[in-house]
């Protein structure tokens, strides 16, 4: 998510706590192998804006949290969020994240995996050293729940009559989990009742959903290719994503076959991601994504309406509004 | 270890709760998304005979303990070794381990590192069920500590003038650790004293440097070469371990020229590990190699030596002592 404008607008709110929290991570990737350090930080310094450590650090804050735990456990999602990561790019075999070389490709698969572990088994310390039971379980249940949905996405490559209920399950476990978590325990660690750490657990949910749909839908867009983004990656793994699942719906019998082939088949010729783009744009297949999008961003500042008006409660709309608002 | 000789002798010691453990473990594996389990279990099946959970099981009721929470824990080391046993085969490119094919070759190495965080996760969620903070702790530590370890191996690869203490090092961490880890909990959920802890988790970092030791010997042992085992992985690696060690310090500069070719530049030709074992068979090296292995054993029941004589204390002899009685 290339929030800068709206990260930027909103982030005197945050930006006091943020910058400990970045203290925190890279003093806590120190190891006596120098290598550890190496990797965790460029995977960190490449990893994007911190949405997830924002996300706990806003969320204790709305509720009125005035400890210093949320610095530690913004940490730990954040390692939590790296781990997974430096896992994915083996997973993917991923060249580039970001404009930078993915960690496989600069230090090998082997330092990838094991640097991905250090960092997660560091979040696990690091939620110890909170010493909240509460945090510790929505944590180790995120992080199991993680790789449930890394595993079912990958059961589900190729597959293309997957139902659109699936992709919500893979979406919903292997990316928004970990955003509700984040802003789940916010209100955990300020101690706030049930319904207002669910509250809180929703949006993030949402935000999640709504982030990853607009991800996959990036992934297809001709202004992205315009903006000099590579596009296609998910159509050329054979990924199958919000897009794909509702172009094939509304395909005829000869555009089925070409979903077939390349993706279920994956035998893909020169033109296919052309192709594709085309049949996705006859049946307007972006423009209705990006409308199941935009309605878990309506559910997601519903989920907050018990909050009162404050910068935090302002910030977090700003941040699910803003994640529709690229450039498509 | 092939430790069935020892452990059938000393099985009615903790039968009953191992077999509470298998049935925990197997439960604990189940996932909506069937290759969870089924990778899982493969890995758990081919692994072993279950010696860090009988390590908990026992250190735990030398300690008196008449709780539930052993199983759990037992469990839990369990879960946390077979999780770095899914990514060391990634990490190694293994094929065979215990003469099954590994989980990278049989469902590739995306899933197995996938189900190796599942793994881990559900470690921890054991971890936070069984809700002792020191237990948590100790884990979360040396799960770090593992995955430094591992990365301390490999940045040590090739390196033939590796000094004996960065190997004993490297063996504490990515091995030893958690084997005292298994022990010392066992005293810390049965509330005993520090001292008390410390013996066990002493008793267990010794075993795990013998345990290794003798790993790393076998791996040139001709007599496992007659039993019909793969020898020369290490060596084809480029693995740096004690044997090695000891035999590039005492050959002569024709002999260190060999190593720094096969090893350190990794130019291997046919006859190479014959070569290699002609050199160690000439200073004695494997003899040597099992001395300090045995030093450790040594230690090990030393550390002992403050509990009563009871038939667990007489099984975790038994234990370290087998760890050296295996043909090399």
């Amino acid at each position: 998510m290339s929030a800068v404008p709206v990260l930027e607008k909103i982030r005197p709110v945050f930006e006091g706590d943020l910058k400990k929290v970045d203290k925190l991570i890279s003093d806590l990737t120190f190891s006596s192998i120098p290598v550890i350090p190496q990797i965790s930080m460029h995977v960190i310094a490449s990893g994007g804006k911190r949405l997830r450590p924002i996300l706990t650090l806003l969320s204790s804050k709305l509720c009125n949290y005035n400890g210093k735990n949320h610095i530690m456990l913004a940490a730990c999602v954040e390692f939590i969020h790296t781990a997974t990561l430096l896992h994915d790019d083996v997973v993917d075999n991923s060249e580039l994240r970001r404009g930078s070389k993915t960690a496989n490709q600069l230090w090998g698969n082997e330092l990838s995996i094991l640097v991905g572990d250090f960092l997660l088994s560091r979040a696990f310390q690091l939620m110890v050293d909170v010493g909240s039971l509460d945090v510790l379980k929505i944590l180790s249940d995120t992080s199991a729940i993680i790789s449930e949905g890394q595993v079912m996405e990958i059961a589900n490559q190729k597959n293309i009559e997957m139902e659109e209920e699936t992709y919500r399950e893979i979406i919903a476990t292997k990316t928004a989990q970990l955003f509700a978590a984040s802003c789940n325990i916010g209100a955990v660690i300020a101690g706030k009742d049930k319904k207002t750490a669910q509250a809180l657990f929703d949006y993030g949910q949402h935000l999640g959903m709504a982030f990853q749909i607009v991800d996959d839908v990036l992934d297809y867009s001709a202004k992205q290719e315009q903006l000099g983004k590579t596009i296609g990656e998910d159509f050329r793994e054979g990924k199958i994503t919000l897009p794909v699942i509702l172009a094939y719906r509304a395909s005829d019998n000869e555009e089925k076959s070409f979903w077939k082939r390349s993706l279920a088949e994956g035998i893909q010729h020169r033109d296919d991601l052309k192709t594709a783009l085309e049949i996705m744009a006859k049946y307007n297949i972006l423009d209705r994504s990006m409308q199941e999008a935009g309605a878990y961003v309506e559910k997601g500042k519903d989920a907050l309406s018990i909050f009162p008006d404050s910068a935090e409660k302002q910030a977090l709309i700003e941040i699910i509004e803003f994640s529709l608002n690229r450039p498509y």
